[in-house]
C-alpha cells in the first residue's frame, strides 16, 4: 500500500504486552515493515528518550522523525494515513491529542482523544465503511478489546501459582532480561503478579473462577462477528478484529489459551485470523 | 444560520446545573430557537420517557425526532450540523455514539466517543478553523470545563452554611419544585449538599480555601485566551468560550461568583461573552 521504504516504523515494546501485540497485529496485517526495539522492562532505558513511559511507542519517520503513543491512536493514526493521503502524517497525530484529565477518584491520567476515529473524508469513508453502521461498530469493539479484554489476561494468565509461573517463564524468555534479572523477575515477578492478579480481579469486578469471563468475553466477541461475516470486518479483519486477536495472542501457549479454544467457540475466527496475518 | 422553523428543539434541564447552562449558552449564541421544560429535580417525570436519566436532553426534530444526550455531544452534533449541512442530524449523532466501560473502580459508566470533535470535512475545517492549532485548543479547553471547572462549582457554592442555604434558596427559586417539596429541599438540601461538597473537595483534591482552585482555574483560562484575542474564538467565541462561559454563569447572584469577579482577570472575558450573548 505504501511506496517501500517511504515510511519507517520502529515499535518499543515488550513483546508479550496485549497493546503491543495489537500493533504488531495491525502493522502485519497490512504488510507495513517495522524493526524491533524490545524494551527491558526493569530499567526500560531503551525508551529513556521519551517522556512518555509507556509501551508501545512507534517512531515513524515520514520524512521527518515523529513519536507515535497509544496503541489505539498509533493505528488510528497510521491507517488514517494508509487510507488517505491527504494530510502529513504529523498533521493526522495532531487530532489525537493527549489531554489530562482527572478520574473520579482525583488521580491524574492522560487521555488521548478521538483515538477510535479515524479522520476520513465523505469518499474515504464510504469506500471504507460501505456500511456505515460498521463504523461505529468497530469503535464499540476496539474499545471493549482495550477496557474490558485486556483486563482479563492478567487474571487469567496468573489463576494459579503454576499458571503465574509459566507465564513469567515465557515472559523471561520472550522478553529482554539480563540473565540474573530474569531469574529474578520470574520467580518474584510470578509470587507478586499472582497476588496482584487477585486484586484485579476484585477491581474489575471478575467471577471467582476467572475463566467465565475470559470464555464468556469470547463467545461475545464471536456472536458479535455473527455467522453471516468471516470476520467483524466482512471478508477481511477491520481494526476491531485486529485488536481483538492482537490481545488474546499473548496468551498463546499457556493454559488459559487452551482452555478458551476448547470452551468456547472462538477457535474457528481466530485460526481465521491467523491465516490472514500470516500472509 | 438555519431557515426558521426547520429545527424544532426542546430542552430539558434543570436551570441551574452547569452542563444545562452550556447548552443554553451555545443556543442562545447561534440564535437556535429552542423550548425549555424545567424537570422537577426530584421525581423527574419530564423526562420519564428517555432510559437516559440524566439532563440535558435535547429533543431535537428536522423532518422526525430525535433524542440527543450529553451537553458535549448535542453541542458537538448541532454545530456541526450549522456548519454542513451534508449529513442529516441523525447520522451526525451516529458518530458519537454511547460505549458502555469499566472505570478503573469497577464501576461501568457511560461515555460518548468523539464527544469534543466536530465531523467536518477538509474544506469547512478550512473555513471554522483557519489556524488549524485552535482546534485542538477548544476541544482540550472544551474538556477542561466538563472535566475540572465543573467541580469546582458545588464545592465553592456550597463551601459554608450560610453559602449552601443562599445556593439552594436560588436553586428552588429558578427550578421547578412543589411548594412543600421546595421548602424541603431548601433546606435538607443545602445541610446534604454542605456535607457532599466537602466529599467532592476532597475526591478533587481541591485546597482547604476551594476559592483558590476557582481562582486559578479562572485566571488559567484567561491567560490562555491570552491578550491578543478577544475570545478564544478570536473576535468571536468558539465551542470551548461558550463552554467555559456557560459553566460559570450559574454561580451569579452567589457569593462565590462575585468574588471570582473581584479576585481575578476575567471579568473583562466574562462581559464581553454576555455582550454578545444577549445579542
Amino acid at each position: 500500500q505504501l511506496p517501500a521504504g517511504s515510511l519507517q516504523l520502529t515499535l518499543y515494546q515488550y513483546k508479550t504486552c496485549p497493546f503491543c501485540s495489537k500493533v504488531r497485529a495491525f502493522l502485519d496485517y497490512h504488510g507495513l515493515p517495522y524493526e524491533i526495539v524490545e524494551v527491558n522492562p526493569i530499567m526500560r532505558k531503551e525508551i529513556k528518550f521519551s517522556s512518555y513511559r509507556k509501551v508501545p511507542i512507534l517512531l515513524a519517520n515520514a520524512g521527518s522523525p515523529l513519536q507515535l503513543n497509544d496503541s489505539s491512536v498509533i493505528i488510528s493514526a497510521i491507517k488514517t494515513y494508509l487510507i488517505s493521503r491527504r494530510n502529513s502524517l504529523e498533521e493526522i497525530v495532531s487530532f489525537y491529542p493527549p489531554v489530562k484529565t482527572m478520574t473520579e477518584q482525583g488521580k491524574e491520567v492522560l487521555e488521548y482523544e478521538n483515538k477510535y476515529w479515524l479522520m476520513l473524508d465523505e469518499k474515504e469513508t464510504k469506500r471504507v465503511y460501505p456500511v456505515k453502521e460498521v463504523r461505529v461498530e468497530e469503535m464499540k469493539w476496539r474499545k471493549w478489546a482495550d477496557d474490558w479484554l485486556v483486563h482479563l489476561i492478567s487474571p487469567n494468565v496468573y489463576r494459579t501459582p503454576k499458571e503465574a509461573l509459566a507465564s513469567f517463564d515465557y515472559i523471561v524468555r520472550e522478553g529482554k532480561f539480563g540473565t540474573l534479572e530474569g531469574l529474578f523477575a520470574k520467580y518474584v515477578g510470578a509470587v507478586a503478579m499472582f497476588f496482584v492478579s487477585k486484586r484485579l480481579k476484585k477491581r474489575h469486578q471478575l467471577r471467582d473462577d476467572v475463566r467465565e469471563d475470559l470464555y464468556e468475553a469470547a463467545n461475545e466477541w464471536v456472536k458479535a462477528v455473527g455467522k453471516n461475516r468471516l470476520f467483524m470486518g466482512g471478508n477481511q479483519p477491520n481494526l476491531a478484529d485486529l485488536a481483538v486477536y492482537g490481545v488474546l495472542r499473548v496468551m498463546e501457549g499457556l493454559e488459559a489459551f487452551d482452555d478458551m479454544m476448547v470452551h468456547t467457540n472462538i477457535q474457528p475466527w481466530y485460526q481465521r485470523m491467523e491465516e490472514v496475518i500470516q500472509k
